[in-house]
């Protein structure tokens, strides 16, 4: 699937550079410009590394061609509709909701197998889009804002946006991520852990914690360690405090039993 | 609730003004700054009508008065810990993850009703966070980015991590979550947790625990305690905890040396 991010009209260089950058932040590399300012050091400065996706942009003349091919065109607005009577901004979609549509998209394969272009409209600046470019999108997105300055940057919004559909064409959400990259956390049984209470429950006889508060105080602990979610080596890791500590303790107690056996205690 | 938004020493004054924009897009308007860059002109153009966002900022010269009263510090990075060996960034959450821990601490409601304070630390724009202040924090959040281009601009990580939190603190949509499960519990503060890691440093003299293996463990502690959200009553029970067990070692420790000092030992 190919998400491709549709800039129409951005009237500021520094804006389409910033977008570059979260397009490639998260593995989304189309960019489309529909009529754009020009752009010179300052795009490129802003973009940093990304400055192959502002070089691989399509620069077109109008929304028609930005969209070919699209399955699906999306339009992003800060106005939501109030009215249900008014159909332009009604029903409006969350992000989140536009990511669960797109996963959808994703998972109906085509006959021919062939890439499906979801395209997603971003307006102008100070404008947004007009009503008559929303009329040719499928859905509207709206993302939601305090009513008190709802508007937000060009590059925020399409930050927040990409940022919910990372992972839906496929490349990977932060579970897959981090198996790419390599991370293993396993999360300790509930063999290992009932191991862990039964040590802290010895550990409480040998630093002779009171009987009265004995119950509650280990129900506690379990309760902190259950909120936590220990891992595996977390769980090692407690026990060998505890064995630590109680080395410790049983080293003096040895001593102590020792010296009293050779001698009196004089007092 | 208290969202609490803590830029350490940002150097560039438009990201400044960017998050200024971002905070008051999505409601959240507590804005710290630890060593800021001057800021002039720019910072307000970019800031646009959150100018007041701007003015109101708390300019501070430390992250330990930016965490003041803070129920629970969020550190943010664009770096995930791989290996379950290293503490300081594993396990990390999710923008979502933090999501779901800032809504259950802003549904227990404390006794005196005090607002909780969230704080989040988000890096300088080259290096980010430093290991030493990550240390401090709860719990690490890292959005889960394209690993061909990680690094996302300030405020662009910003929004992402607003755009979730928004509506957690009551203000949003999540107005119902304002309903009380009845429970009443006193999260625990910053100062209080810091002391209870104190203790434990002063305990793993105590048992002896091994030099090179110290810090680790007690950033692993720090980690694990930090996603559990303890309690007031919770630090001043595990604080009990290891008064007891230091009292045994000490008891023992004082005996042999009374032992020892009454009579030599025969051995």
């Amino acid at each position: 699937m190919e998400i491709r991010t549709i800039l129409v009209e951005p009237k500021n260089e520094e804006n389409i550079g910033a977008v570059a950058r979260v397009l490639k932040n998260f593995g989304c590399s189309t960019l489309y410009l529909v009529n754009p300012a020009d752009m010179g050091d300052k795009a490129v400065s802003v973009a940093s590394h990304a400055y192959d996706v502002l070089r691989t942009s399509e620069i077109v003349g109008s929304i028609e061609e930005a969209i070919e091919n699209s399955v699906i065109v999306v339009g992003t607005t800060s106005k939501h509709g109030i009215s249900v009577n008014k159909h332009l901004r009604v029903p409006f979609f969350s992000p989140q909701q536009l990511k669960e549509k797109v996963k959808r998209i994703g998972e109906d394969k085509g006959k021919d197998n062939s890439s499906k272009v979801v395209s997603i409209l971003f307006g102008r600046e100070d404008t947004g889009l007009r009503n008559e470019e929303l009329k040719h999108c499928d859905i509207v997105v709206c993302i939601p804002t305090s009513p008190e300055y709802p508007v937000m940057n060009l590059s925020h919004a399409v930050a927040v946006v990409m940022y919910e559909l990372s992972g839906v064409d496929g490349r990977g959400d932060l579970g897959s991520m981090s198996r790419t990259r390599g991370m293993r956390l396993r999360l300790a049984h509930v063999e290992d852990k009932e191991r862990l209470f039964v040590h802290l429950e010895t550990f409480f006889d040998e630093i002779g914690y009171k009987d009265h508060k004995r119950e509650k105080t280990l129900l506690m602990l379990r309760r902190i360690l259950g909120r936590a979610e220990l891992t595996e080596r977390e769980v090692q890791t407690l026990r060998g405090i505890l064995r630590k500590a109680e080395w410790k303790i049983g080293k003096f107690h040895r001593g102590a039993r020792r010296e009293r056996k050779g001698t009196r205690n004089p007092d």
